[in-house]
């Protein structure tokens, strides 16, 4: 029983228990987020005072809100060069895994990454994802005055002037370094935004590691800090506040008053942000220690976690990057390599419940893909051409000389299957070359690490690789083209295919024959390089004209596509080439395919033709319609080497569905061949009624509308595949 | 200003606010939990009572707690056949990726799905994961006189009997059907067993169709459920109070007395547990509804989630799967499709912070590869020949005949460039097959369409498919030798590699040889089928020893490494198999390896070579060290095709480091048959010193212990690859 007669004083004693209950219920939950279930400061116990600042005391015990649904999160993240633009696709798949918020980028590039990320995600139509860029080259004055010796170079300075670089209302932003991995909602960590004090501009997570604390070793001397410093891989910038406290005379003052005792930096933009909040102490608003697990060497990271779940955001900050020795190093690599191979175009899911606009081009896409009738026999050529590939230009490190006025790149495309010829693709043509290759997220991986397997390979920095990544089932042979023509940087390509090796003279060859011919980009010619073809595996190559005659005449060579499809090259006049001592001209003819080397505009190649046939067909009919020249040169020859049958010519062997879609897509591109160049076009509709319909072996005798003309007497006929 | 003199009253107003203040911090939240953020019930508003029963006064107004922290949960999932075990590989995917508790799988299994998972779990050495098996046909006999027109057939039916046949002391448990995907940690789910009351006993998300409100058509007539009764592709089970309220009788009772008006149950167990809920809607706790997200046909899940982060588990409840039609599909595929691509290996991650005891055999393992040198040229073997790869046997369909006296499985293994191999193989052995496929969790899937896009491929029940899931960079060619093999049923096997063809007879004649030598597999015998070898990719395959012959005297076809490796088939001794009627004996020699075919219960490869070189020569080393006699057969041939070098070889050929580690594995595997044999292994050691090391060319001359004995005189001998 209550005791009666002094109820005012327990009414008041009974408000003040419920208004302690009242906190514990608002703040209690919250201040088990701010440190994680079983998660501890570094010391295990609340930190001591280092520097006279109580870290402990930072966590103001407010309420943790979410960010409002569908509120807008900005993050910036400084990325140069061809190898961090590919950590920067790893960390925004990882991002974006997690997300549930509209995001914008905010990337502070030099040239080449911005042309790689500005394809990058262009075509890879994120729905609620915005990309902004800004120029590296001219934010650099601001920084390079600086002495610096950390391995990230002038690029790790740059987010020191992020808050002048970025749009003046733009109030909050989120700095990534490109070697973080995400692990959890990046929302989570905005929401740290609202325990910033009116005071606060800079969040950041202590640093896990002593090297601030000084006295690693004889005459260390670190950067001035709070205790063990912050780390600034992952950083909550306040712009608006740090511009209204003049952020931009701040840092430089301190940088410049440490630097006259201090040689350089050595841990470039961290030790400046630490010199600045050493002075400033107020400025900063420690975060858990979870938003930035440090995987440096002798890392004390973990002290910070006890189990999965509390872990947020990884940091790979050891030069040795996933070879760092850590305890639990094994599940922080398997984090990162389910990014690193995770399928980017999983990514590409609406934000439903947060109405965005969606990426452009995406709506014109879904009602053409609405439009499509599944059970149209051709549905999936149809669904195929309307998919949209994410490109990766530049996948690895390219370094391409300056351009000169006769020079030509080798273009051609390939899959994981045909890896094996680039090394002999490079002992053959020592020219620039523009390859795109359709691989997925993991095979992009194996792929980058055969090519650093090889040395052959890592020699060659003119030879650039586009990934284009998989989607959908047929092989989408014109679009690769196409992105590797676009990515050509000589005046002419020789637009050649991954099963051929060209003569090893042919890159000298083909200069000096423009030269010598006096094109210009101008002109509209293409110049024919004679295909031929092996049956054996192994066969000596040959190094001349004469070699290669010898060859046929022995039957160890044929001319491409003799015994399936001659009509193929047979304008080429392969007997007149014998003879031939100066390029010579011939004509069109239905069907015709040859190898050209062209100026770089010239026209593209048809999307629609995915899967195998035509594809190249249509190309030279669209160089014809434009009335191209075509012009053999005598002494220039590319060899095919055999292979195991692509599936995709399985599919056109085995399937007479596959063979009439093909016709259906013939159909098509003639059509638009008449709109587009009206009756000019009328005689290749003309040769094609001339000619059998596409069928997967040609009749042995062939009208003339395609002479075939084969001079090899002694060349064998062997039958045709059994499998 | 607040009127005085009503103190006492104010207090009780202001105690009444309070209170009411704390039930909203109390329980809020956890409110807001029960439905999520912008969920709503089915129907928009609060449920209307349906059937007496109002589905919102069900969610109690309780806290949430997560489990305790390393709680082990329990699963239990009824799986039987092939694509059952495939949908459940992805379903405990999607489970372990969200997964920081302890789990145990409880399987109901059939004896396929038990022989897949079985090694699959054991292979796949996750850490903190239980698995235990419950046979399906024995239970089978409690459900069966059911009648049932579910597409799951009496597997549905099968969780009914859980509570019987699972541990008596196991109390709760989480069921979950094959075709769920989790989007969240299941700890979350098992934490809604605190939501449970003393009398309620299932826990079940509310069905998103109207298929029990009835009338969906005329006569439509469903089982009696609570207005839209429950979906039961999620279930919590307190199994305890189950089995003390009589669960098995109560169950049965209701069915059999609901089939003496209906004829069968439509929808298997559903049918069931809704007309039990109906009798007793006090055992039922509705789960939220974002636990169980159904995307059947017309469902009408869409009202239950506003967000993506709303989704906990979706559940593809319609048997046309994927290709659902939804307003939503393309997330949930997306979803669906990163766990079916998912790296299962990278969920061999520890769960750090919960003790528990490691995998079998993790230990050990673990211990090894700490010793390995990371500086040893031969790292990447060592640590190659350490790695447990996870096995997914019998990966399609696959129904054997039953095992015949003489019958032979030819045993394989490929990756995916070879899998144009498969069509032709079939075509020329028309008898079962065992085949292991080195591939990513996402190549396997490219496979499945491969197989089901091909007709042949598709017509055979006799072919087994057994994936090993890609770790590493070598290629393990020995393990999956000895995974394939290990699954041969047949007494005999013929040990063939992917890029060799059959003679089109050779099934038919090495049955017809077993039984006319009157082999049994007590007989150390191994029959060598002589091996020939086409450079040309185009051929007619010999029908008969006479054409082969007259192949090979044209130059057509040559003995199989005729030009860089003589030695490995010479002592087949090709000049007497021309002239062989009958099996005649040969002697083993150096670096002999020719294909057998041997009783199932061979001696297996030795693991330990990985990559390319000499895993077969020192798996014929092992038989004739076992005494095996080595018998040609006159009319058996097979031949190999040719293909791009695979990677490994190119690197042998490359890197004299790699060659080097081979010799030091060749040298490691003779001390290891001296140790086994003792002196008898000496022959082998000699024979080796008589040999030049492997080298990748081999001299062109070689002494008496390979004789290089050729006989077609016809055959030329073009120069070796100039690529």
């Amino acid at each position: 029983m209550l005791p009666r007669g002094r109820p005012r004083a327990l009414g008041a004693a009974a408000l003040l228990l419920l208004l302690l209950l009242i906190g514990f219920f608002l703040f209690g939950g919250d201040l088990e987020y701010e440190r994680p279930r079983g998660a501890a400061a570094l010391d295990g116990d609340p930190p001591a005072d280092r520097g006279g600042h109580n870290l402990s005391d930072c966590v103001p015990p407010r309420p943790r809100p979410l960010p409002p649904k569908c509120e807008l999160l900005h993050v910036a993240i400084v990325c140069a060069g061809h190898n961090s633009s590919r950590d920067l696709n790893t960390l925004v798949k990882s991002v974006l895994f997690y997300r549930k918020n509209p995001l914008h980028f905010h990337l502070v590039t030099d040239a080449v990454a911005r042309n790689i990320l500005e394809m990058l995600f262009h075509t890879w139509m994120v729905p609620a994802v915005g990309v902004s860029f800004y120029d590296l080259e001219e934010l650099k004055p601001q920084v390079s005055w600086i002495p610096n010796k950390h391995y990230s170079g002038l690029y790790g300075l740059m987010k020191l002037v992020l808050p002048g670089a970025l749009p003046p209302d733009l109030a909050r932003v989120i700095v990534l370094d490109t070697d973080v991995t995400f692990a959890s909602d990046i929302a989570e960590l905005w929401a740290l935004f609202a325990h910033f004090s009116d005071k606060q501009v800079i969040g950041l997570v202590e640093n896990q590691s002593d090297w601030y604390l000084g006295n690693l070793w004889r005459n260390h001397r670190p950067w001035p800090a709070l205790g063990r410093g912050f780390n600034t891989g992952v950083i909550l910038l306040r712009l608006d506040r740090l511009r209204q406290a003049g952020w931009g005379q701040m840092w430089k003052l301190t940088a410049t008053r440490e630097l006259l005792t201090l040689p350089a930096t050595s841990l470039a933009d961290q030790d400046i942000f630490n010199a600045v909040i050493k002075e400033h102490p107020g400025l900063v608003q420690p975060l858990p220690c979870v938003w930035n697990v440090q995987l440096s060497d002798h890392t004390l990271a973990e002290r910070c976690y006890s189990e999965a779940s509390d872990l947020k955001v990884i940091h790979w900050n050891s030069p040795k990057k996933l070879r760092v020795k850590n305890k639990h190093v094994e599940y922080f690599r398997n984090l990162y390599l389910t990014f690193l191979e995770y399928d980017g175009n999983l990514l590409r899911r609406e934000l439903f419940g947060c109405p965005s606009p969606p990426p452009p081009g995406t709506e014109q896409l879904q009602r053409a893909l609405a439009q499509l009738d599944e059970e149209d026999a051709c549905f999936e050529f149809r669904q195929q051409q309307l998919t949209v590939h994410r490109v990766h230009i530049s996948f690895l490190p390219h370094e391409p000389l300056p351009p000169r006025p006769h020079d030509v790149t080798l273009v051609a495309q390939l899959s994981m299957d045909r890896l094996q010829m680039l090394e002999a693709l490079c002992r053959h043509w020592p020219g620039p070359m523009s390859l795109a290759l359709y691989l997925t997220d993991a095979e992009a991986q194996q792929f980058l690490r055969f090519v650093e397997a090889s040395a052959v390979l890592s020699a060659r920095q003119d030879v650039a690789y586009h990934v284009v990544y998989r989607k959908g089932p047929l092989y989408p042979v014109n679009e690769l083209r196409n992105v590797a023509l676009a990515q050509a940087l000589t005046p002419y390509v020789f637009l050649s295919d991954i099963d051929f090796l060209p003569a090893y003279s042919l890159y000298d060859y083909l200069r000096a024959s423009i030269e010598q011919l006096k094109l210009d980009s101008e002109r509209k010619v293409a110049l024919v390089v004679p295909a031929f073809e092996t049956l054996h595996y192994r066969f000596s190559f040959p190094s001349s004209k004469a070699e290669l005659l010898a060859l046929l005449d022995s039957g160890s060579l044929y001319t491409f596509r003799y015994h399936e499809w001659p009509r193929g090259h047979a304008p080429t006049d392969y007997a007149r080439w014998r003879e031939a001592q100066t390029p010579y001209r011939v004509q069109w003819a239905a069907d015709y395919e040859p190898y050209v080397v062209v100026p770089r505009d010239c026209p593209r190649y048809d999307p629609r033709f995915v899967g195998f046939g035509w594809n190249k067909v249509a190309h030279i009919v669209e160089l014809d319609a434009q009335e191209y020249e075509l012009l053999v040169l005598p002494e220039a020859f590319t060899i095919h080497l055999p292979h195991a049958p692509s599936l995709d010519i399985s599919r056109f062997r085995s399937s007479p569905a596959y063979r009439d879609c093909l016709q259906a897509l013939k159909d098509e591109f003639h059509q638009d061949l008449s709109r587009h160049y009206g009756a000019a076009a009328l005689k290749y509709l003309t040769a094609l009624q001339w000619l059998p319909a596409a069928s997967p072996l040609p009749p042995p005798h062939l009208g003339s509308h395609a002479p075939c003309r084969h001079w090899s007497s002694l060349a064998t006929h062997p039958t045709l595949p059994a499998i």
